[in-house]
């Protein structure tokens, strides 16, 4: 069923590459084990572990001994914002305007806990607004989150010149690379954070394994209690399938890079021409992009509408980030760009991975204007 | 390698049941898909998630809006605890003196934000004090956390009544049956609790799923906060496969519960008549237990030797609670029950699996009389 539909949603999740289901697959059976038992079983598990530790440190050009497990993104970005400002009690958190609900909930969850958060702004095109950052560091803050690539529009933001800004003030700065990696080359040491977010899920790894990238020197505490795995940040059984798997795909991305950006970066140069024909407005494309997303909107086309006359013919792609897709609110993101709610709410996601092909792009851009062609039809009957 | 070694560790972990696999198989290659996106992928995830949803339900007593997925038991047990505790500023929080760290130490992680933390003594036989309990609960608690069954020496509490008096006084009652899922009939419902927290990969699931099964009426905070899944419980996207391996391990344990029961059963029983032939002390067999576990001690044994010693026979056992295996103290649990450090820091414990066979069972005995036997020579010659 779902075979038939060609999928255009690696922003979203992405599928587990068949190689890593491979290296997943003997922890998934013989060689089960509860990574801090002492015996054979439970010497394995901590083995497969601490090797994924090194394919993921490798990937991101950090240290083993910087790879904190957890079990997604999301935690991730929880556990460095809560557990940084948590450390400094009644200390300001800092967030960019359009960061993942994964930091910035967990921010604002700080709030009972008497942390203040300030919010800093972006421009038209989704980049932090330098001067306004200046001014909310001038408050001692705990920790500046400000992701590394927007998991909407795709713009990357200058990290390492933020963290510098972040670190002159004595904050911590951390960012959630979660869409950068397996995308952009990420080097954490030249980032100059003390903390970085990874996914498995969005690299053609398994869902349920993540890491936070964390320099050891951070003064930190955990959100999830317990047994005291990963050295105390993260109790909790270690889930070894998966973090073998969030290993073997970092270890195919370190081959695979270059090669999977020029796929992707020619899918979506060629798509951004056939939107630009059709009429659309194409978000956040005037500052430099992680090279498989498009993020764009047609004048008078509702975006979920669209999105689902897609998918009835064939294509999966996305109305915002698949996190908000419950809401019907247009993207949080377009709005602090500034962008007019009525645009905004015809945005449509186009994220491509390295397994699509020229030909599925041709027959989307078909589908794609005979869609259009018939809402707008629909839309002239309904005025 | 590990597939020589006779495994008699399941409360630790359990290998993934193969039909388990097979169910969990399509949503590790073509039916990835994001549970918020709205194409195809995404509703077929979703779909998946609503089924297990059931099945968990279903063998626990729970109706499926009760359930609320986590990524694991740790993670449930911090979503009740510190989530009920958060929402009543300053109130104390009762924990038993026998809970898992996961427990305990999000109890205690919560003293910062201003909460008192009661422990609840244990009787010799690691049933809980109720005197105690009583006289806790006149001070006004937000949550009791008392543990269905002991990890280590099986014990059953008497959650029931323990519940009817936390709700005499007004707190919430919350039970981790991480331990008691598989091994006892479970009934949400009649525990009359407000909370419980369950694991896939206690009961041939996988590991990064578990789930806290919640009173709809409870007052509770996230733990992990973000994109807003599970009603806002449990933000991060979800991961699919291994909830749905949760929910076909909970469709197995409703089907064959009562056998495995007894297969377990019938191993345990022999394995006691052999340790006491042996000069075992047995812990915790005056109570009621669950049916696959033996937690014992050979004077003047150490547990951590004789653990190691038999691993490199082939039989994995541990010696104590996997989550606590990092630590070379004698078990906590041992200690609050009264028995002295020196037996105790013998402990070995021994829990079967459905898979274990008769013959495994004698294979160990023969292997641990000479092991003792080695061992005990190892002691009269270095006196």
């Amino acid at each position: 069923m779902s075979s038939a539909v060609t999928y255009f949603d690696h922003n979203g999740t992405t599928a587990l590459d068949a190689r890593v289901l491979q290296a997943m697959l003997p922890y998934l059976s013989e060689q089960h084990g509860n990574a801090t038992s002492r015996h054979t079983f439970g010497r394995g598990a901590r083995h497969a572990i601490e090797q994924a530790r090194e394919q993921v440190a490798d990937a991101v050009g950090a240290h083993p001994t910087q790879v904190v497990f957890t079990g997604g993104g999301t935690e991730a970005d929880n556990l460095a914002v809560c557990g940084i400002a948590a450390n400094q009690p009644g200390s300001q958190i800092a967030v960019s305007a359009i960061e993942h609900p994964a930091v910035t909930r967990a921010a604002f969850s700080m709030r009972p806990r008497g942390h203040k958060v300030a919010v800093v702004a972006v421009d038209q095109d989704g980049k932090v607004e330098k001067d306004n950052l200046g001014v909310i560091l001038k408050e001692p803050t705990s920790v500046l989150s400000v992701m590394l690539v927007n998991n909407e529009t795709g713009a990357i933001q200058d990290i390492a010149d933020i963290a510098e800004n972040a670190k002159h003030h004595g904050a911590y700065m951390h960012t959630d690379a979660v869409q950068a990696l397996g995308k952009i080359k990420l080097d954490f040491a030249s980032l100059n954070v003390h903390a970085m977010s990874l996914s498995a899920h969005k690299i053609n790894g398994p869902q349920g394994a993540g890491a936070l990238i964390l320099d050891k020197r951070v003064d930190i505490q955990p959100v999830l209690h317990g047994g005291g795995q990963e050295k105390g940040l993260r109790s909790g059984t270690e889930n070894v399938a998966a973090i073998v798997g969030f290993g073997s795909a970092c270890a195919l991305i370190k081959q695979e890079l270059v090669q999977r950006i020029g796929t992707v970066r020619q899918l979506r140069d060629r798509l951004e021409i056939g939107l630009k024909n059709l009429g659309a407005e194409i978000f956040g494309n005037k500052v430099e992009r992680i090279p498989n997303t498009s993020f764009f909107a047609f004048p008078e086309i509702e975006g979920e509408t669209l999105v689902m006359a897609l998918d009835r013919k064939g294509f999966a792609v996305a109305s915002g980030s698949a996190c908000s897709s419950d809401s019907t609110e247009p993207s949080h993101v377009l709005m602090v760009m500034g962008i007019e709610p009525d645009l905004a709410r015809g945005a449509v996601r186009v994220s491509f991975g390295s397994g699509n092909t020229p030909e599925q792009l041709e027959a989307f851009l078909t589908v794609l204007e005979n869609e259009l062609n018939r809402l707008r039809q629909l839309t002239a009957i309904a005025v």
